[in-house]
């Protein structure tokens, strides 16, 4: 169906004509990452959870489908919509309704950016815990509905692990309304898990109480080098169960993309250390609040990796300017501008089996074609690979052979083919692989039982 | 329905008629805590994860209803049963299939104990990082089920903060397999949480991968006493804020209970410690690993006390047998013994309000009977509070008023009337009024779509 102008005055009649955003003034709102993100050419804009109830209402009486957007940022096309759907921004729900510096929580609207909730926490000395490159973009209630992730899980956990409670408007527009600020919390079944992570296919998420942790301040940094990653992460282990100081972060870029980033970078000495190396990991120190740090701990360090077998070489990044261009390595997408039509994976492997894993995805790749070229960075504690494979040539017909490849073997060791990007459109096929059918099945049943008419994000997910 | 001897033959053909226990047989099994736990006169006992789904397919075919059981240690009826239902009894399946010590993950079947995981887990270090006064009867299955909590939740989380991946039997008998290791799994719906917590509703939960945390070693505990909850708040928050040294436990006992359990038990000198505080502190800190301490904690915890307005009093405990003293004031239940017909309640309380809740707590039930007393201990940095209304007469007829009264005003300041102990079928009723109807529409849906024929623990949690 499509939408004529008699329903455009219904939905100005809800959010004020203003909010009802359409031509030219969509191109004056920010897209975002994927291309489909307005392909409904109607963008809504509600300025209360009663204007969200209203049209979620004024949808299900028409069997009108809704896609819910945050900040554009999602990376599997979750927020992708087509003619004659509704896109609900939820940019103007973004107030900071509570901080509470006693108890540690803060109760946000759903649209308010993660930039802006740290912005508001950070007198307090606070933080939501949550760490990601899409900051100043993205918004809570984005990352509750896809349950991000980051550089910070491994110790703070993922979004699921900081939402203490949650309001939602339903597929009949009813609001579920368990805005709990309490960890424990087993008042029946536990139903804002569901909505953590379920893509805006369950309802729309518009206020979240998040757990809140004091800020660390980081007070030293290495760049490390191992013969393998096994080694990398004895150390992280061992740096977490040391005393006096704490891991704040722990990223992993194997040999390929190290040495190439630095190249293309034109970062001489960094890509000089990488001689030697087949594994690079970026550790982090810090200490609660106003802590300056311990002065042994680069003795510690070092002394931890001279009892590693593979370690191969290290330095504390004493500069600022050093810092930073190793967070470059990290962080700046070189590579996927060298190869813009690289296939992007995003997965947890089994902490046991990285290096097997890599190993043997490489091989199988080059068995496949010899010029297909492995690069991987992670989340080393949390074992999150991304890995990419590029290649100089068009690589969509061997698409679904290289996604064989980066998955075989994941599910049966205890990793997940999708770690923290979610599933969107992008990856509904392989999740149709990659779970048990008794998984998959229940995911539809309740899909269905909640959204009978399936206009909460349809077509993303799950059928 | 009855089932007849016809049918005890079926399930003795799955299981082995050894494993169908009945009248004698069933004397020689521990009930547990709740008398109705072997209401059905029959436990099947499955040795694996193939009989249990035997069983489940057994019953589904003739619409029996099947009660799982753990530990029978649950406190609010999980557990219970009638004639004509199966008790499927879990502990055979009680195997620690995998330690990694270097993944920091364990894959253990559901009826292993948890003081027997730990055994496990203890040479390596290592700790399931969940600890309550059952350990050595409850079952990881039901602490799943029923998410439980306990003293650790507070730096540890709840069991749902445990489980890295799950295994459970569904109600059709088929399997569903989710047996991940990670932290990080985006695979669509995370349908293991919707097992957490569900009290064997929805499925029964067979396999479950834990997260591990390195054993914290004890080494200094105080008790101190406050003249307001918040004092004791704050000095909590200040003690996890410092570095050197952890939080390990922080258990608070309000004045009456702390009082008249120093009496009941005769323990003198701590009873003339609590002549003037309001709030009783139990604070033990620890450091990971072999680490001895640090020797300026007890400065460092007295000197946060000291810039407390309400500090009281405080000792550091230095002999075993004042620690030992000082915990059986807490986990003793002398005042249950001396009130056997009190009415208890589990309750997770907005941080910021604690003081005004008790204060406004006791005044109600002054109003409503003077002979009502209220006796209150809690895990503080949980704001998790066990409140018992005791009295010498009988408060059945009164209960329905006394609920309210503690009940009130939880829900709109973001608490939870149920934190730890769950629902079952002793706060049914509750549930139907302190959770939104949103909510508890969400969860007949969910039930119905996932067990139709109702035949997974019904009459618990929800109908």
């Amino acid at each position: 169906m499509t939408l004529d102008e008699a329903d455009m005055d219904a939905l100005s009649h809800i959010v004020g004509i203003e909010h009802v955003v359409r031509g030219a003034g969509l191109a004056r709102l920010e897209r975002g990452i994927d291309p489909e993100n307005f392909g409904s050419s109607l963008v809504v804009r509600p300025g209360t959870v009663a204007e969200v109830q209203a049209i979620v209402r004024w949808c299900a009486e028409r069997a009108v489908s809704i896609v819910p957007l945050g900040g554009r940022t999602g990376l599997s096309g979750g927020g992708a919509s087509h003619e004659g759907q509704v896109s609900v921004l939820m940019d103007r729900l973004d107030r900071v309704l509570r901080v509470s510096p006693f108890g540690d929580y803060a109760v946000v609207e759903s649209g308010a950016t993660l930039g802006a909730v740290e912005a508001a926490l950070a007198p307090h000395g606070l933080s939501a815990g949550i760490n990601l490159s899409a900051r100043d973009s993205c918004t809570i209630g984005g990352l509750v509905a896809n349950n991000a992730g980051g550089m910070e899980s491994f110790r703070n956990g993922t979004m699921r692990q900081r939402v203490l409670g949650l309001e939602a408007v339903l597929p009949d527009g009813s609001l579920f309304e368990d805005l709990t600020v309490v960890l424990k919390t087993n008042a029946g079944y536990d139903l804002k898990h569901l909505f953590i992570g379920s893509e805006g296919t369950l309802g729309l998420i518009t206020k979240v109480a998040l757990k809140l942790t004091p800020v660390r301040q980081s007070f030293a940094t290495f760049l490390l080098s191992f013969g393998d990653t096994r080694s990398a992460q004895a150390l992280v282990s061992a740096a977490r169960r040391a005393t006096h100081f704490e891991v704040l972060r722990c990223e992993a870029m194997w040999r390929r993309h190290f040495v190439e980033t630095c190249e293309l970078l034109e970062l001489d000495a960094l890509g000089r250390f990488g001689e030697a190396g087949e594994v690079f990991l970026i550790l982090e120190l810090g200490a609660p609040g106003t802590n300056s740090g311990d002065a042994d701990a680069s003795g510690a360090i070092f002394a931890l990796c001279e009892g590693l077998q593979s370690f191969v070489d290290g330095l504390e990044l004493k500069s600022e300017r050093e810092v930073r261009e190793v967070w470059r390595v990290r962080e700046d997408w070189a590579i996927d501008r060298r190869y813009p039509n690289g296939l992007w994976f995003d997965v947890s492997i089994c902490p046991d089996e990285i290096d097997a894993y890599l190993a043997r995805v490489a091989e199988d790749l080059a068995r496949l074609d010899p010029a297909l070229r492995l690069y991987a960075i992670g989340h080393l504690a949390d074992a999150n690979l991304h890995v990419t494979v590029n290649a100089d040539v068009d690589l969509a017909a061997l698409k679904p052979r290289i996604e064989a490849c980066v998955y075989r073997g994941i599910r049966e060791t205890g990793g997940c083919f999708s770690a923290e990007h979610g599933i969107g459109t992008a990856k509904k096929h392989a999740l149709a692989e990659q779970v048990s059918p008794a998984k998959l099945d229940m995911m539809r049943k309740i899909k269905r039982a909640l959204d009978p008419q399936n206009i909460m994000n349809p077509g993303k997910v799950v059928d």
